[in-house]
């Protein structure tokens, strides 16, 4: 079938989709989310059909290409192109295999994984994947499938060091940036680790978010390593251009609608990114707590121990440890305001942050032991000697200059000019606040990308209060966000003094 | 948040949808099919949201408006409108429940389907939903609800009348169309059947795309009701402005890109429909065959026991015939050349096609006898004296002219102009035909929406041919769609001779 092309000029942000009328889909017995063909010249490209019900839309005749369609057939208004019906990809039938409670193969999982980051997968197929996924869990095969695919399909960093250090933590705790300590203190003992972040998706910001106050983390794979190889380490971003296991981020983007938390899809998400970074040795942070992401300390032994499984199969050395995750770590929330505190611990000066400080310390320590740089129940010290010493700062320079310096200076971070403190209302004790609302309260002030803003802390959990004393300040870059933020808190309610 | 209103020009089939710029869902916090409430003077509608990467799309102050929404909210472009976060609905947290494997209580599936039926939830959402009842099953109790839900939530049929009689065939046999033969007669033994059936959805015709050559079959509910008292019967189609039951085709929607097929809804659906118009007796048929919808007995049989279970809970007389699916019925498969069929038999031409007479004639007979109007074993004998004394053809004429009649002749239906016909490549018999192939080649000659499109049978399985014998021809309304289906036979080979 011959039709003429119509520029929709909107980005699907990657699917590949071309909108019909009802007539023509009817024509070549086409439903919405059916492949076509598209053929312009010698080009082709199988692309997902919509159905326009109206002729308003797309009229009879014609073909509505959205942006990335254009482009990728470098078609212009009114030209002609070629549209045959195609065939579906193999995945859905996996996918349906899947949900009728069938085990997949490593090449069936591949296939998905594979069509999943070339966007040939729609969004309401993936949505029964990661259904299936979530209704019929997932065999420990399964999930040694899944990571192994999921490392496959994006960039590898390889490396011929042993041991090659890594960490993770579970998350949804505010603050908590213990990754830019640690990985200065790895590194300046002589272990190698080379680092990679996320951003935040839903939190205040990623360590890749926090990190970018400081220095550049976005780079190709080879500047990466070039880091590497002069410090022993790096702290960048692992998706953009060093893209590792960029499956991870579409099937996130489905589950979120139900916030659904599909546990095999996670460990293998993150097995995937340290597999792709030839890491050895790994540290696990599972905080729980109310409003952290693991609830309980039953759920946190049972991903402990898949965590625990799936290591031991990729012959990694592996150690979980379960953290409290009942209030906020560090003082700041929000890139800028964690930054600072990072550097104010790392510079050892007085306003540092010390259940951050501690929280590094014993993490490295764990690290430094399992590396074979300290001796069993000694890492801890020698984290500490190596942090005190300005060793680590040291060290944090040195990986700043080799991947692109920002500020180092913590004092010349000077906060976002809008802001408002909340103060006690009443003497007393805080006995809770809720990780998750101020995660919120951040974003809403800003975060993730007005660095300046966020949430900073003077009291904590425990601690006692008097009225009318500052519990924390909301930071913005404008007033009109500062008032979302302060709306939010007012129906959130994050803490409560008693 | 205030945002200038764009117009996006794109019809969504229903949803309310509105398009972010990413910089301005990030300032409210908003993902994707996150929830927004969009105020304009005294208007305010809750809508989804969908985030623009783009600044080309929708630039940051702008929000992009599809037209249902422009619709409800009389917005014009340029227009400012007022922006809040609002909460998803409540339905999500029954879904997510429903995944989890817990069982739904009626009030929360009567949620779903209300929020369903009103484009409350999104297709992603509902795919979740569907996920769930596939993986999880459905009690029976859940099924019940879902029939009450699926029913309420469209127009219901009263009729004080008893016995109301009722059928429904499971379809994926090509041709079969028994209804029109069973209505009449029916009602000529003075029995009450409003039927309502639909439209094809992937076969050639349905019943209602058949009666519509005939005679109007869409009308207010009203004017079914003046065709049944009048007439003892109605054919009307169950959609557009009669809208029985309408969550089913929403939900037919997102199982189509898997194929899936939720028996509990399935069942449910159909029941919904035959409640909505207060039937009391049912007679359903189950063919089964490789190529029909229902493949084995073990299944059919399955089916049949669930049928009977929740028709003796809504107090339905029913009886479950599992029938040959293995072949098609009748000669004609398309809108006309099944309305042809119809008539040569109530006719009684010579012309007639006595397979599909007798299924017909069998059907008839169990409703007589359920219906109390012959004794048992008696029933078809009694079907067969209407049929062949006439008085079934002055019943249905009778129906026509209640209905708006159409045309009443078969021999005035011209055929399609283009055509093709298979001849056999050998001596030999035929031994398979594949419905579901056959369905497609018919859609691809233009059905449903050509009338006179289809396929017509010379010959069917079992029958002995010779070589060059025309075993069946197609029929298009254009040469282009006659190739389409030409390329199509050619590949699904739809049938053996052997």
């Amino acid at each position: 079938m011959k039709l003429v092309v119509k520029d929709m000029n909107i980005e699907t942000g990657g699917h590949l989709i071309a909108l019909m009328n009802h007539e023509d889909a009817v024509r070549l017995d086409l439903f919405p989310e059916d492949r076509i063909l598209i053929r312009k010249g010698r080009k082709e490209i199988t692309a997902v059909v919509n159905v326009a019900v109206s002729k308003k839309t797309t009229a009879p005749g014609q073909i509505g290409l959205y942006e990335e369609l254009i482009e990728r057939l470098k078609a212009k208004p009114g030209e002609e192109v070629h549209v045959y019906t195609a065939d579906k990809p193999k995945s859905i039938i996996s996918i349906k295999k899947k949900l009728n409670g069938i085990h997949l193969t490593y090449e069936e999982i591949k296939q998905i994984i594979d069509d999943l980051v070339e966007n040939k997968i729609t969004d309401s197929e993936l949505t029964y994947f990661v259904s299936a996924t979530y209704t019929k869990g997932m065999s420990f095969q399964e999930i040694i499938s899944l990571t192994k695919a999921m490392m496959q399909t994006g960039n590898l960093f390889k490396s011929e060091k042993h041991p090659v250090m890594d960490k993770h933590c579970i998350g949804g705790v505010a603050g908590n940036r213990t990754t830019p300590l640690i990985v200065p203190i790895i590194a300046a003992a002589g272990l190698t680790m080379p680092k990679t972040s996320s951003r935040a998706i839903t939190s205040a910001a990623g360590t890749a978010d926090t990190n970018e106050v400081m220095m550049k983390v976005e780079m190709p794979i080879e500047k990466m390593k070039q880091a590497v190889d002069k410090t022993n380490a790096c702290m960048v971003w692992g998706g953009g251009q060093i893209n590792l296991a960029p499956a991870d981020d579409k099937i996130i983007h489905v589950e979120y609608p139900l916030r659904l938390d599909v546990i095999g899809q996670a460990l293998a998400s993150v097995m995937a990114k340290k597999l792709s970074v030839s890491a050895t040795h790994l540290l696990i942070d599972i905080p729980i707590g109310p409003s952290a992401k693991v609830k309980n300390l039953q759920k946190a032994k049972q991903i402990k121990k898949e965590f625990e499984r799936i290591a031991k199969h990729f012959s990694i050395k592996i150690k979980v440890i379960i953290t409290d995750g009942t209030k906020p770590i560090g003082r700041g929330v929000g890139p800028m305001l964690e930054a600072r505190d990072i550097l104010r611990i790392l510079r050892n000066d007085k306003k540092q942050s010390y259940d951050l400080k501690e929280k590094a310390l014993m993490m490295a320590g764990i690290m430094l032991e399992m590396g074979g740089k300290a001796k069993k129940g000694k890492g801890k010290e020698m984290a500490t000697k190596i942090l005190e010493s300005g060793q680590a700062y040291e060290k944090f320079k040195e990986i700043a200059e080799a991947q692109g310096k920002k500020q180092l200076d913590p004092e010349k971070m000077l906060e976002a000019e809008f802001k408002f403190d909340l103060r006690a209302e009443k003497d007393g004790r805080i006995i809770k606040i809720n990780n998750r609302a101020i995660n919120r309260i951040a974003r809403f002030a800003g975060c993730p990308n007005d660095k300046k803003s966020g949430v900073y802390f003077y009291f904590n959990v425990g601690d006692k209060v008097l009225k009318h004393q500052k519990i924390f300040t909301i930071y913005s870059e404008s007033a009109q966000k500062l008032q979302y933020s302060y709306e939010e808190m007012e129906r959130l309610k994050p803490l409560e003094i008693k």
